[in-house]
């Protein structure tokens, strides 16, 4: 089936000013819509990162896809591979020095995910069926709660309110809970001092008592922080995420916890972000849980085989998100149902978007915090090319072409420093 | 697409008197051919070991799937699972100890080839297009030497002539590259001393200069024999394939070459032949080279799952090969195909079922030793009725019902003991 086409587009989103340790979100959230068109008119979205180096790598490559087939995905990767001859700028820091390999895997993955919607469209079956077929016939999200301001500098209060303190983030957690049914929370942490998050994570658990609570400092603590903060709320915690920063801090934590008897599971998004980062993890012990992320393992069938290999290595999964759209989270929903050793509710940035979306409303539900499968040939979503238009004009007119929650915050706090095993 | 019905017929061709460390073939090979039928009256095709323990799960299995969708991998691969109760006996012994999760995807295996086999026609695109496509047009194939009988005992001459010294090898691996044009060697050895089996290799050597070699004497030596040998080969081989038992003598081996700075890799397909063999294989670095077969690694996804991790952990990837028909080399050749980091020559017994097979002719052939990829839909081979319903018949009267290597040499070689760190 060969690709006749390939459209490319950058939108932008509203996006709530959430704290992290790099910073706080801009007004404005990127992403890359691609459409891929086939021989016969089928189409396929894909959906991916917004920054400009990667715009532009993801345009060169488009270009160079059209006449290939959809199935031969290797000699795709390999001319993929062949583009990315320099290493893509990093995309705002969280995972690391910016490699080669990496940079192959986040632009390949959105073209990967477009040819499964059209191959599952051409066989009538959903993209789970690609992928071995749903486990599951929901998949469960987190409340992925955020501190944040009332609204960005200059701007107007959005609906979420203020979470500074742990009642902010009862309050927030309450709100997302209400609208989504979550039976999970995850609170992205690495903004205040670890007391403060412990605090609030204490009065997380007082408030929703049985719900289970993961913890994500974006490696702002060093390793005996690390330590400290697992032993002092044991079993409160799923898993702690990316408390400290590098494999080797993240083993030497892994190592003392176990030391001393604390079961707390260590889990990452930050180090272990690439094919080359898991034989030294697992030959330390560094993990015990990775959250796969389609965007950046490669698309889905990788992360698929990401996934055999933590199952062959005892690795347990969960599902990391950043700011996304329609079009991933059906994709992300897709893998995670055809993934029997995804035992984790995924986390995803969708309340954030707070209605925002490219695709038609009406696929995408959550039901008891679970997203049902799409049940729809393909990913099961629909572009909608009005909501598309308006958000490449965003994109067009909102100023920002790369994520920089470091430098915005700056505008507003001149001495803010990056937190990395900072406390 | 749902299963309507799933026939399952055992089937019998004569195999030459092939000598190994546990014995010698008998005059009949058994295999299970499995044919799949969708919905709509597409069908499938799978190929598996004929013993009967195996046979009878896979039957059992056959009628538990009607009724599910080809498709749902995961799904059929639990039914399978729940279905392999009890551990199957163990096939004539070769890949070590039976466990539950060898037996289930082993008896797993036929049918997922069958079902990529059936979506590969739905598709229109051959199998290796279900699998990332192909990234080489034909599969190399080795010359797979055999000490040998020049017959049965009581039985007529075969064309392959006696092979039980230097001579008789150099000439049967000039017949096997004459007739195929292979243009590596793998010796199967273990049935020797090792010094008559060295001899071997150097006489191979110089009589084809150039070409790769490979040896296998299937754990009959020692990790010092194993040592001593690789030594003395030095760069005559190209791998050296399971001397020793078990990970740690292979890693006992790898360690103490290492050390010596001399560079033989060790290949596997007895050591390492399920997901929980890796890990300890991988941690102890005991093999360089891992032997895919897709009848034991649960069909041709997940070997293409173990593929992508020997990938992550820097292990080349081969193949390995029992006695097996053209639906077998139909898939290996996909799976090789489709296989970036397969790089060495695949092993095949094709010469010796000599011209027998239950596909139609003409779809595969060898050219300069490799196989072109089938180009048809699925796996692109046609079942032979007239010659399914022969090689059954065969299998009806051949009075074999399990392989049998060492039982067989006893009749005629009392004393004869399996060669396992003998020497």
């Amino acid at each position: 089936m060969i690709i006749r086409e390939i459209r490319v587009t950058p939108v932008a989103f509203r996006d709530p000013p959430l704290l992290n340790a790099a910073g706080v979100h801009e007004p404005w959230a990127l992403r890359t819509i691609v459409e891929v068109v086939a021989e016969d008119g089928l189409t396929g979205l894909g959906e991916t990162y917004g920054d400009l180096g990667h715009l532009e790598k993801v345009r060169e490559c488009a270009q160079a896809l059209v006449g290939m087939d959809v199935h031969h995905t290797n000699r795709v990767y390999s001319r993929i591979s062949s583009l990315v001859g320099d290493v893509v700028s990093d995309l705002h820091g969280l995972t690391g020095m910016s490699t080669k390999e990496k940079s192959i895997d986040r632009v390949y993955s959105p073209f990967e995910v477009a040819f499964l919607d059209i191959r599952g469209k051409a066989a009538n079956v959903p993209v789970c069926d690609l992928l071995g077929g749903r486990v599951r016939d929901a998949v469960p999200y987190s409340a992925y709660l955020f501190y944040k301001w009332a609204a960005h500098p200059n701007g107007e209060p959005d609906r979420f309110g203020t979470a500074l303190d742990p009642t902010g983030l009862v309050d927030q957690a309450a709100l997302l809970i209400k609208e989504y049914g979550f039976r999970s929370i995850k609170l992205k942490g690495g903004v205040f001092p670890p007391e403060q998050e412990m605090a609030a994570i204490h009065a997380l658990h007082e408030a929703f008592p049985g719900v289970p609570l993961r913890l994500d400092p974006n490696t702002a603590w060093t390793p005996e922080t690390s330590i400290q903060v697992a032993e002092e709320l044991g079993d409160v915690l799923q898993y702690l995420e990316d408390p400290c920063p590098e494999i080797p801090g993240m083993a030497e934590t892994a190592q003392s916890l176990k030391s001393r008897n604390i079961t707390t599971k260590l889990a990452t998004n930050m180090c272990v972000v690439t094919p080359e980062h898991l034989p030294p993890a697992i030959a330390s012990d560094a993990i015990q849980v990775l959250l796969l992320d389609h965007h950046y393992w490669g698309g889905l069938a990788r992360s698929a085989q990401v996934a055999a290999l933590c199952g062959t290595f005892g690795l347990d999964l969960s599902m990391h998100s950043n700011s996304h759209l329609g079009i991933s989270l059906a994709a992300m929903t897709h893998l995670a149902a055809a993934t029997p050793n995804l035992t984790y509710a995924c986390d995803t940035h969708t309340p954030w978007q707070d209605g925002q979306d490219v695709v038609s409303p009406g696929t995408l539900r959550f039901v008891d915090g679970a997203v049902p499968v799409p049940s729809g040939a393909g990913l099961g979503v629909e572009l909608d090319r009005d909501a598309l238009a308006v958000m490449h004009e965003q994109y067009l007119r909102c100023g920002i072409t790369s994520r920089d929650d470091t430098g915005y915050i700056r505008r507003f706090e001149p001495d803010f420093t990056v937190k990395r095993a900072t406390w």
